[in-house]
């Protein structure tokens, strides 16, 4: 899809994808712990993606995008460049309508993002982060054998798939008879923030949406800031492996600055301090990518005094030695 | 209440308990793991009552239990003896209807029961687990304050609140088109077991319900096989804290010798192998004793292939320390 012609997607895009993923995504609930609430003097509710198939909410736009393309084209099957989530999403996705994958992946990805991505029936091809454009590879296997690209993040039907965690977020705040004075979400491409913020502008108008990135790779928030794209400055580094793309996405950035009420950064430190507070608090199992709007709130980033937040748990997807260090800090 | 003239609970009681609980408890999700499932070549549905509210499933019991109490009589407050999770239980219950718990507790529970039962507002009175007599130290303190004493498992009430799992297992399997072969279930005084068992025959007839209990800790299985209550011998030890109960109840054996299709024994080492299971396959955190019916599946005890088995994972109040050592053996 060229940049100039991609659409935005509309809230009637993240209906249709909901619909799709009826009896496929796992309709993750929101739960909240009365301990931290009373110390926290508010009300948290979270939305735990860790115990979306495949461990992370990316299930959900793979899936939707693979559903929309012609059963002509997908038959050639999929490629997709991913540090670990993504690709085992457009795995899942692929074993889903019975077509081929092959995920372009760094050599120094989580095992367990690998290995899982291997068992969903993939083919990974493994790339040096360091020297290698990943987009170039998979564009040339594209090429090569007819599979089609499924980006990570600046796709229409992705962001829309994603979007379905917005969807739900409204309708079991409403079920719980809660209405949410703000949602934060884990911002690496910016897929899940944009879908989600479409979903709730649609849904809950007046709820503040917004990203929350790692230290160090806040190419959002400057973003923002500026009105315009920009990118990370080369050489750092983040526990998030999950969070760590270069830039915004050209659509991603169209939604989140029309959409976002702000973005703010956390450190790997706090990153750990809030995927130990899930262990005691929630019994779940969170990745640092995925905690680290957790962490906006534990931090006071965001304050929750008084008010009724959400926080989007995006993934679980972490190697037990990751997992022992959170429980070391705690 | 006295023994002889105990009523066991029928299923209009769990249909009672549900009423009472709805927009209190959890309904905890049926969750499964497509890949795990490929590995065991069978279907497992796992029942997270990790995610209950107390992180497991004794809330249910509890709040059920308080809810039956007289005004006159509840004003006066409860005491429960328990090793951490009904204490929990009783601890919140208690919150719920304003008023005092005070909780039995022995010394070396471990940190994060005690912890969260103070938390919830309980008071813990501490004893020692080899020298001193539990029961006798909460009848004393019924005595001398009024309150009424919540029984971790051999009272209706609690049977039948706890039986509520049993009916949310077959309301969810029927919504997932799903229709369970064998319900696995985590054994200690066998009030989870029962009346989930009791709530089976009636919505889910021809069910096997099954109880697992840690090695040195037989006494439902040994039960079972003699036609009577047996106890444990002194001495054993096992890491699930929460199932260390010294023999079956008079009501949960009666129950459990109608309805149960079996009992099988895990040891300590399968106990975490589960655990480091759980955490990568369905990113949850699951206690000793909450991963006891995993374990069962994951060893064969029980095979699952080319069935359909659920396993209820009763609880994830793991201190640190203990969780640490399932991701190191894993």
């Amino acid at each position: 899809m060229d940049m100039e012609t991609a659409t935005l997607p509309k809230i009637a895009d993240i209906e249709a994808a909901a619909a799709r993923l009826r009896g496929r995504a796992v309709p993750t609930p929101l739960l909240e712990s009365p301990l931290l609430n009373d110390r926290l003097d508010g009300r948290l509710l979270i939305k735990p993606e860790c115990l979306q198939r495949t461990g992370s909410f990316k299930y959900r736009g793979a899936f939707n995008r693979l559903a929309a393309l012609d059963d002509a084209v997908r038959r050639h099957g999929v490629v997709a460049y991913s540090s670990g989530n993504h690709a085992q999403g457009v795995a899942a996705a692929a074993r889903d309508w019975g077509v081929a994958a092959t995920i372009v992946m760094p050599a120094d990805a989580p095992a367990i993002k690998r290995r899982n991505t291997e068992a969903w029936g993939a083919r990974v091809e493994p790339y040096d982060r360091n020297h290698e454009d990943r987009e170039a590879i998979a564009v040339r296997i594209a090429a090569e054998t007819g599979a089609s690209l499924v980006k990570p993040y600046d796709d229409p039907f992705i962001i829309a798939g994603q979007g379905t965690v917005g969807l739900e977020i409204a309708q079991q705040a409403a079920a719980l008879g809660v209405r949410p004075d703000a949602v934060l979400v884990p911002c690496g491409g910016g897929g899940l923030v944009a879908g989600t913020a479409l979903a709730l502008a649609d849904r809950l108008p007046g709820c503040l949406v917004h990203a929350v990135e790692p230290a160090g790779f806040d190419d959002t928030a400057r973003s923002l800031a500026a009105g315009t794209r920009l990118g990370n400055a080369p050489g750092a580094t983040s526990l998030c492996d999950a969070l760590l793309a270069p830039s915004p996405g050209y659509l991603t950035f169209a939604l989140n600055r029309t959409h976002l009420a702000g973005a703010c950064t956390v450190d790997d430190r706090d990153v750990l301090a809030a995927m130990a507070a899930a262990f005691e608090a929630f019994k779940l199992v969170i990745e640092p990518g995925g905690a680290i709007a957790l962490a906006a709130v534990l931090t006071d980033h965001l304050p929750l005094a008084g008010r009724t937040v959400v926080a989007v748990l995006s993934g679980g997807n972490v190697d037990p030695g990751v997992f022992a260090r959170c429980l070391a800090a705690g």
